[in-house]
């Protein structure tokens, strides 16, 4: 079976990615302590999905998929975007809850906002890079809105507030397989187990 | 002399738009203090100058100018733009100087980006509303660039982040009148002062 590195230490994707790449042997950077950081200095999901798979298939001579997300709202003009992690600087450091601070941060800035603005969407830039060089990318979205406070215990991130079309539960109060389902995340990386899978064993499944 | 009402009670727009509509009597909101609070939930600069115009105008009887403005940074899609004033949310208002919360998270948002990718520009609209119903309203510009940490404690706001275009200063580090000269509101409300002395003194200037 192949083995796989997920150029990632955060446990909610980690835990996500397992259940969507079950085909592989993968594993997190847990395994490899001294993989460099990647500052994520790219403008774009793909861009910093990219910046990351390199430098793991660099470090570890295996092949790497990394992934960069992020909520894009409408009214923030598609922020925070590649900036969702670190929305809310160090004023959210110091809560001690970074995912809440910067999920308040945006209910705040949106406080103003008409109800009918305040569509959203999840993306997902989800790259593997194999150690000779071979690079893919490919996008998920997850389109939405977002409600006035956070619900549910789910999830990870912005999902209390984030509401996926055609449904009346947030993100966070979606049964993982649930949010699979339809997730940004979950889009990206079903695509990208198919290139995988045609990659690396031939197109065996 | 005719009376203008400029709708703000905001201290530093306030001195800075007495200088410049020099030629007028205008009084700020202070002199109402039964004037409505308008909240501004418009998109666009233009419009929250608009519903506040019209507020005042409506209110007060007056001839009414209002303005709007904000940052707009680049590699934040524009934002903070219209949300300028409220950035950091609560987290802001709790931190005791609004001004530097917001500025502190704009640098913290910031702290990845390339140095060549700190493009910023201020904004501003200016509205006026006369009693009859007429309305005009006109925008101004100031480019620049943002650098790492604050200097500089003159102007409001982000000046003190904020480097316009030919300078090495900040705009919290120009005189008042240098401010003025080159500055996003100084260009709105002198292109306003232009149509206020068409419209209420017939042109007499």
């Amino acid at each position: 079976m192949s083995r796989i590195v997920l150029a990632t230490r955060n446990a909610g994707k980690i835990a996500e990615l397992h259940r969507i790449l079950d085909g592989f042997e993968v594993v997190g950077l847990g395994e490899y302590p001294d993989a460099p950081e990647v500052p994520e200095t790219e403008s774009t999901f793909a861009g910093n999905a990219l910046l990351k798979a390199r430098a793991i298939a660099a470090h570890t001579g295996l092949p790497a998929v990394a992934d960069d997300s992020g909520l894009c709202v409408d009214a923030l003009n598609g922020m925070p975007g590649v900036l969702s992690a670190r929305w809310s600087g160090r004023l959210g450091d110091a809560t001690g809850d970074k995912d809440r601070a910067n999920l308040d941060l945006v209910l705040d800035q949106l406080a103003d906002v008409a109800p009918d603005r305040r569509g959203a969407h999840f993306a997902c830039a989800a790259a593997l890079v194999l150690p000779d060089g071979t690079e893919r990318v490919v996008e998920g979205r997850m389109h939405g809105r977002l409600v006035d406070a956070p619900r549910g215990t789910g999830g990870f991130g912005y999902d209390p507030i984030f509401v996926p079309e055609g449904e009346t539960r947030t993100a966070a109060e979606l049964a993982p397989q649930e949010k699979d389902a339809i997730s940004h995340r979950g889009k990206a990386f079903r695509a990208l187990a198919e290139i995988i899978d045609g990659l690396l064993t031939g197109g065996r499944a």
